[in-house]
């Protein structure tokens, strides 16, 4: 019997350079085999724009390469590391993507970039998540939604974000009417890749996943799914005729999507028929591989932070401001997912050490930046800084911000500079978890995972200092394709001998690592008189409407930096 | 006859490392030969305390080695470039010292260092002028001033500060009562050296000079002099009583200290008898040597800057806040002098390049900075700093402010900081001079001089720039030097081929280079919005009792980072 020599899932994660298979043993979360398939276009997989510093987009046929390198790679690996391991074992898939990374698609759901007369056209090809080229069209949704539709508004922070679907799609119609044109619909890549292994690409079958929808499409039950037509026709009469080429249900990624179709099997070297499940953001599924829960908050620590909660959705719970989203069953079924952010955190930290100081080694400036920071205690610098070189995501929702370093002295050493960075960090870290905690979303536990989490102890032990909680990491170091493997054992179900639910999965398949960081209270004491004064410079540049309020400071330097650049 | 062959005066100058001799043509400036001598003591010649990073000490010993060496030197030098220069022709002398750095001394004037019983002791050496000790002697007595006698404050900005003559005379007495009981007097070291080439160092002779009086130790005819005696007594008996052992009359630099003693004479090669000059602050005679004058501004640009103008004695001035100093005749006799300054400016960059940078060389660096900050416009970098890393002298008098650093992205290259960074510092000097406009001195013209000045095009354009003033460099780069020998000029007195007044002696001895800096009125109007939020933010940190003040921030920040440190 299968189920004695163990059962498998594979996660699939795309992430925005490249994509990761993972093999993980659903009955304990042990990762069997894993490999990595690095986009070949592009610069690191991005295809740029030299004139225009805002583009940022993908060739889909790179992802459809990866999958089957990234899987047969990871099966041979398997098969390496464990004699007895059979690909007949794998009983599901699941798969996370960017987002909102919207690819236009034509009737069948082939997407544009594969068509001959698109095949060089940018506009044709998948619209990377950090894309910002719709950052006008954005401003004109948040302005529109801001007057008729508030409620639109109120589910995602009070901003529509120019890195998000309907930007992309009507800075498209603007800028590229005959793509716009061709697009039979618009698909998110994470709903495009499980429609592609289950052989039905075509944009009207397609199973839409309830977290790119409810997270970047402003689909919400309350109002009847996406924007009302008439809303979408005032931004442009095409935008309103496409919704109806769009959808209107949405899936969480417990259902499957289908089943894995027989040429995609041979390709891969796995059973036809075994289920994939509908597709979610690897930020979400991440912290379903975290082991979120009621209670239980993930952070996805790297370059930028991710930070997502769920909350039952049978309970009330208010708008809360500030936030990127608030979506029912966007992380699990059942419960209201809610995401939050800081835009810059290891890249202010690598900004410092790349830009500021470029003396040495990159690796090595951090390692011996972490080691002279560490000896230092809270306060004794005498630095506070604001972690706002790329602008606030949570709670303030404003790029046009920007950082703040103060109390340098003629004495002010770099391993100082790089602390007080580390802390403005953990600072903007304590405002989103309060923003929670003051609308009533317990906290009990943080649960840290990512680049950062996984390799910077100090920067672990500030955050517990600083935040007052216990960190802990997640066990695996791959949270998002761990959490894809989980949603592929859920979409499996109990009969084919994966799971009934996404808890009952994460009981067996993740954990967190020994090593934990609890608070200091002396620090902690520190850190919060610190905290109230990093507090007093957040709400003076980054409020308005107050006397004293010096909100104006950092948009007026960017004003005065935009005009003098052209 | 001498006049056919050339008339010249020495000036020496005593610098916080060094002493530099200049031998000067009195009848058109030219500078005919320079020697400088390194004093041997210490650490660059300074008497350092590990214990105590506030403590800077000189060895008087050094002075004396010093002028000996540089002196002889000087006109060696001269003998080689001019032939028919012979040291007979050298008609006056002229001393300027750092200060306040007052020494004791025994009833002969010796200092007590040159005591075997206080050879090793530091509190017996001369009190250099960075030193810090009496900082807490500095608050008291500013406090005592406060309530009793306002009028002292007024003078010299509203803060008594702990670099001042009885901060550290009070200090002493405090910490080493013995050295305090030892001492006859105590004299500034610009009226020590003048007193030992006129072989007359017994402290009641000594002439003392106005500027070091009226500068650092309140001294001020309108209420007789030094601080009454009841006020000293307040702070401690012991300071009261050795008010009748200090003086009440001062001097300014026109009048001789006396003639040259022939042992000195002949230990430096010079003719017996000829005039020293009364001795003054190196600030203060290099704005002489800039050629300072109603109208004209002087800035001392180096580590910190000095800035220094005159003002009609007659003429109605009122106390201007802010100021380093108002005293009649501390610059030119018959004209208050009045001083301001900025507490780093070279200090800053030398931050930046050595501490935050520390890749390459720093002489490179700078170069290599400078260069690339060249090729920025005005407020294309969105970055905007305060010059504060060493606190602000004028117009803020407060040594517990930070800097500051507003604006950096994730793209901010450190060209860019190192020109905000200038440009701080070129925004703090225009706000010491709209102060003394608003007080209605008229400034016409700004003359530059010191090592910034002189080696940094960059700076000075944008300094030109900024506060929308053409920027002149003085001809000399030894302007304290030249200073000097422009008081021996006048020492010497018209009827020995000298000078009846300073101007007649500026007027021939002064300069400028042919090469000035002219504002860019673009750059200008660029800079007047980005000094609006200079000045937002100067006000808003610097100031306090108005509701949205930020004053708390760095001080708080300073409290905590003294009580981690302990």
């Amino acid at each position: 019997m299968k189920s004695q020599k163990g059962r498998y899932t594979l996660g699939l994660d795309f992430g925005t350079n490249s994509v990761r298979a993972l093999l993980v043993d659903i009955r304990n979360g042990r990762e069997l085999a894993t490999a990595i398939h690095a986009y070949a276009s592009g610069r690191e997989g991005i295809l740029l724009d030299p004139k225009n510093p805002s583009l940022a987009r993908q060739d889909p046929a790179d992802y459809l390469k990866g999958i089957e390198v990234a899987v047969r790679q990871t099966l041979a690996k398997a098969k390496k590391a464990d004699k007895v391991f059979d690909p007949s074992q794998v009983i599901g898939i699941g798969v996370d993507t960017t987002g909102s990374t919207p690819i236009p698609v034509d009737r069948d759901g082939t997407p544009l970039a594969f068509h001959k007369e698109f095949k060089k056209n940018l506009n044709a090809m998948a619209w990377l998540w950090k894309d910002h080229t719709g950052f006008a069209e954005a401003a004109e949704i948040t302005a529109l939604a801001a007057r008729e539709h508030p409620e639109y508004l109120a589910k995602c922070g009070g901003t529509y974000s120019s890195e998000w679907f309907f930007s992309k799609i009507l800075h498209c119609l603007r800028v590229d009417p005959k793509v716009f044109d061709a697009a039979a619909s618009w698909v998110e890549c994470c709903d495009y890749i499980p429609a592609v292994l289950v052989g039905e690409t075509r944009p009207e079958p397609i199973l839409r996943g309830r977290c790119a929808a409810g997270h970047k499409a402003m689909f919400n039950a309350h109002w009847g799914g996406l924007p009302a037509k008439d809303f979408l026709a005032k931004l442009d009469p095409k935008l309103g005729g496409l919704r109806d080429r769009l959808y209107d249900k949405t899936f969480t990624s417990d259902a499957p999507a289908g089943k894995l179709a027989p040429a995609w099997a041979k390709k891969l070297g796995l059973a036809a028929g075994i289920p994939v499940a509908v597709g979610a953001f690897d930020a979400h599924l991440g912290a379903v591989g975290s082991g979120v829960f009621p209670g239980k908050f993930v952070k996805i620590v790297g370059t930028s932070t991710c930070d997502i909660c769920v909350w039952p959705s049978d309970r009330p719970l208010a708008d809360v401001p500030g936030l990127c989203g608030i979506v029912d069953g966007s992380v699990l079924p059942g419960y209201f997912g809610l995401e939050a952010g800081q835009s810059a955190v290891g890249d202010i930290f690598n900004w410092f050490v790349k830009y500021v100081q470029p003396g040495g080694p990159v690796q090595d400036s951090h390692a011996s930046l972490t080691r002279q920071a560490a000896k230092l205690k809270p306060g004794q610098s005498g630095l506070l800084a604001l972690d706002w070189n790329n602008g606030n995501r949570t709670i303030l929702v404003d790029q046009r911000l920007t950082g703040l370093l103060l109390g340098q002295t003629l004495h002010t050493r770099p391993e100082e500079i790089y602390r007080a960075l580390i802390e403005a960090t953990a600072f903007g870290a304590l405002t989103i978890i309060r923003r929670f905690e003051e609308y009533g979303i317990r906290i009990d536990e943080v649960i840290n995972c990512g680049g950062i989490a996984e390799k910077n102890p100090l920067v672990m032990q500030i955050y517990a200092d600083v935040i007052g909680k216990e960190m802990k990491i997640a066990r695996s170091a791959q949270t998002c394709a761990l959490g894809s493997a989980i949603a592929g054992a859920v979409a499996a179900g109990r009969e084919a001998g994966g799971y009934g639910t996404f808890p009952e999965a994460q009981a067996a398949m993740c954990g967190v690592k020994p090593r934990t960081f609890k608070p200091d209270p002396g620090n902690h004491k520190v850190y919060l008189e610190l905290y109230k004064l990093y507090r007093q410079l957040h709400d003076a540049f980054g409020t308005k409407d107050w006397s004293g309020s010096m909100y104006n400071v950092m948009k007026d330097l960017l004003a005065i930096r935009d005009r003098q650049l052209t």
